[in-house]
Formats: structure tokens, C-alpha cells, sequence
């Protein structure tokens, strides 16, 4: 297998096809993980497997931890580049024709990539647009990270289009979080961030991010705040597991500050991004 | 190419395999159609090519709809069975990590298989359950018929389980559609179907039946309901352009006379499904 070049293992055969029967193709019957690579390490791979098995479990998808830990160490090991993305789908696999998830054998897909940090936006901050497109509520989805992301690609699009660096995504006049990222904004010195009970993506980072923040006796709430609060808040920043924490210098035409939390909580995770 | 067994055209070319960097299969990116084949015939072709169309326009999904009847033809012209379905899905295709739909070369995948009608639920009518999963509300996907169908394969899993045929979705306590088809109800003689502009699939057969109706001097009226109602209603059925039009004997418990308007709708369309 030639070094460098991108990388798929589908059951843990060397392949990059899969047969239209597919349930994923067919109905986004899925889901993913991306994880960041770093000196030939994946960062917290068990974090995302257990957040892949929590999804797994409420899509009634089988999934074999050890089996997706044994395909990632091994294009870990046949990959040259340290610097790299894996990611992980697993899907339903292949089905008779219909809805019905009958009679399924479950596929996993993992697959590496190069891929380079930008540190810049990290520094800089970022401009935010809120996109028009908005998150539907879904309870029984919400939280997993599923295969069905038409919302995300329209939210990407309007993003791309309009020129801004992530985009916000609301529910109800409500924030819930970025197209690709959770969100965070600090109000009386407290971290606030939106429940993600309705929709949403239940993010690595953003349970990392909780984590520390209380860890360094930081207060945090699980609140629901619309674009306005944000606007007003004392500093705001986006996460995720791949580029880390991203400050927002600037919501739509609104300036706001790149504050002392999120540079606070920038150097916990110094390390793992960057260093 | 052996006669008989399922064909499928990707691009043109026969092939079973799509990329793993196929936007379908990561996002869900894409738009499908299921098409009734007898004598060889694809029925009402155009009615799903236009509907395709239109879903590929709210996505900006290039769609060649010349190349897409070129396909069709070819293996309408190779498939031995006279009694098929004919499924079209399209792509956005391969493009580079993220949701960001840049650079991606649209992808075109027609297959066919043996399939049989089973006229006896057209006859006797179906039990029909109200799902636990509902669906959200989604008005930049509304109508059209995108691959993100996770809450059909819940909805799906359900009714399995429950030993139904088919089972009604709701959306805030209103009923939409079926998992699989679209609703109609009677109530002092005038036909009722849910209103699709928050969620829900326009089906074709839907629309064939509003206009017969129209031409045989039913009133018709789009108009949202709940479960009640139409467990109350005079005649119900639900209806799609694989199996025509199934009238509804019981929702849940509540059993439902099969009416006239059921039967005539039926006759009318006798000849394309079964005679």
C-alpha cells in the first residue's frame, strides 16, 4: 500500500467502494465519527467509539469497538503522514429494497487522510455568519452524529457562499450551535452553552471543553440563548475535536471581543492542537 | 449482461460500486425516485423525472434528465422481468472532506429489479399504526425526495415490529403522510390530504389522485388534521406509485370502513397497477 496516499479499509479490507445497495447511501442509515491525528496519535479515539456505540445503540446499528479499534491502529500504522484525519462510518449496510431495516449486515468504513492545521483562525478569531437554513427538532436524533447532514450542507453552502468561516445554526429563534461546531459564549464570567436535547451534534470537544471549564472553577450552564444574547455576551467561542477552540471576533456585522476565557481554555488544549 | 438479475448504471456505465467519498453516502447528499415497471413500461416516468428536477434545483444538484432517460431506457431494454422497480438516485458525488458541497462532480446511479404487486391489500385494506417517531418540521426540504431518511427507517423499524402495514407520521400532533406513502381522508364527501409544506414527501400518486379526483367532481382540499379526526373520518387511504392505493381498515385499534370513494379512486386506477 503506497505511504502518504489516502487511506480505506471497509471491513477491514483495503477498498474504497461500496455496493448502491447500501444503506447509508440509500438513506443516510448511519454515522460518523472525524478524528484528529497528531504525531501518529488519534486524539480521544475512545471518546468518539463511545459516542459512535451511544448512537449505534439508539439507531439499533451492531457495532464492534475492537474490531474499529484494530482498523484504526492499522491504517495508523500504514500511514506516513503524522498529521492526519480518520474517520469512521459505520452503516447498516445492505438491505432489501424499503425503509425497513431488516436483515442488515452493518458496515464500517474508516478511512486517513492528510490533513493540515490552520492555526490562524485559533489566533485571529472568526467571523460567524447565522444561517437562514435552521436546524429541525428531532429528539430521537439529536445528540448522535448521524449520516443525515442535508441541513449542514445547506448551512455550508450559505457560509462558503457569503464568505464567513463557520455559521450558526438555530432552532426556534434559538443558537444551538455551529455547522460544523458546538458553541459557547461567557455572560457574568459563566460558560453558557445550548442544550442539544432537540437537535444538534452532542460534540467531543464540547464535553472536553465542560469539562476543563470546571476542572479550572469555571461556572457552566446548559442554557438556551437566541443570536441577540450572543451578541451581547462578554466573549463567545466555537469548538471542535479537529481544529480545537476557535474565538468569534464577529457575529454577522457585529465586533465582539476575543476575551480571557476562551484564551484561558485555548491554552488547556494548547497541546493537543498546536504544540 | 445476464438477463434477470438486478442492473444497475452508474454514470452510464454498469457498475454496483460508488466511491466511499460519495456526498450520498457521507451527507446523504442526494435526491431518488422509486418507479412502477409493467410490460416493460416505466409508469409515469416524467411525473418522478420532473419531481427529481425540482428537488435538484432546491438542492443545486446539476441533473441531466436527458442522460437520466438514456439510462432508464438502456436497462428497460436489457431487463428481462416485464414487472420491475426502477430506482434513480443522483449525487452530489466525491468531493473534499466537509459538508462544503465545492468541487463535486454530480453522480447518477439507475437500477432494476424483479418486482410483484400484492393486489391483496389493495382489496382487503390495511392496519395502519400512528408512529412513535415523528417527523420535524423542515420547510427548505420539504416536497422532495432527499436521501436523509433516517426517521422514515425509525418509522419503518416500528411498524415492523408491531406486525403493521404501513404507519402514519405526525408532525406537532398533525398526521402528514405515511412512512412510505401519502394520506387521504373523506369526511361529509370531501377528500382531505395534509398540507407538505413543513415536512413530507410530494408523492406522485398524491398528485395523480388530487387530479383524478378533480376530473370525476370531488371536491379536494389540502388541509392539516390529527389522528382523531381522521380515525373518525368516513373512508381513509394512504397511496403511492409502487402500490397504488391502499384503503385503511384500522388505525391502531380503531377499525374504519373501507368506502366508495376509496373504490372508485381505485378503479381508476385499476389498469396501471394491476390489470
Amino acid at each position: 500500500m503506497a505511504k502518504g496516499a489516502d487511506l480505506t479499509l471497509i471491513n477491514g479490507q483495503f477498498c474504497k467502494d461500496v455496493s448502491v445497495g447500501n444503506r447509508g447511501l440509500a438513506y443516510g442509515d448511519g454515522l460518523f465519527e472525524t478524528i484528529l491525528v497528531r504525531d501518529f496519535r488519534p486524539l480521544w479515539l475512545d471518546d468518539h467509539l463511545a459516542r459512535l456505540v451511544s448512537g449505534a445503540k439508539q439507531l439499533n446499528i451492531p457495532c464492534d469497538v475492537a474490531e474499529l479499534k484494530r482498523d484504526c491502529a492499522r491504517l495508523l500504522g500504514d500511514f506516513s503522514e503524522p498529521a492526519a484525519a480518520l474517520k469512521i462510518v459505520i452503516t447498516r449496510g445492505a438491505s432489501m429494497r424499503g425503509y425497513t431495516p431488516h436483515a442488515a449486515r452493518p458496515e464500517r468504513i474508516v478511512s486517513i487522510a492528510a490533513y493540515t492545521q490552520n492555526r490562524q483562525l485559533w489566533d485571529d478569531g472568526i467571523a460567524v455568519a447565522v444561517c437562514q437554513t435552521q436546524l429541525s427538532s428531532q429528539p430521537k436524533l439529536a445528540g448522535i452524529k448521524h449520516l443525515n447532514r442535508l441541513e449542514q450542507v445547506l448551512a455550508a453552502e450559505e457560509i462558503h457562499r457569503r464568505g464567513f468561516h463557520e455559521g450558526l445554526m438555530t432552532e426556534r429563534g434559538l443558537v444551538v450551535e455551529g455547522s460544523r461546531s458546538n458553541l459557547f459564549m461567557v455572560v457574568g464570567g459563566i460558560l453558557f452553552t445550548p442544550s442539544l436535547s432537540r437537535c444538534g451534534v452532542d460534540g467531543i470537544m464540547r464535553q472536553r471543553v465542560l469539562k476543563h471549564a470546571n476542572a479550572l472553577g469555571l461556572e457552566t450552564r446548559i442554557k438556551e440563548f437566541g443570536v441577540s444574547a450572543l451578541c451581547s455576551a462578554e466573549e463567545a467561542f466555537v469548538c471542535n475535536s479537529v481544529f480545537g477552540i476557535w474565538p468569534i471576533s464577529k457575529v454577522e456585522c457585529v465586533h465582539m471581543q476575543i476575551g480571557p476565557i476562551s484564551r484561558l481554555l485555548q491554552r488547556e488544549f494548547d497541546t493537543y492542537f498546536y504544540l
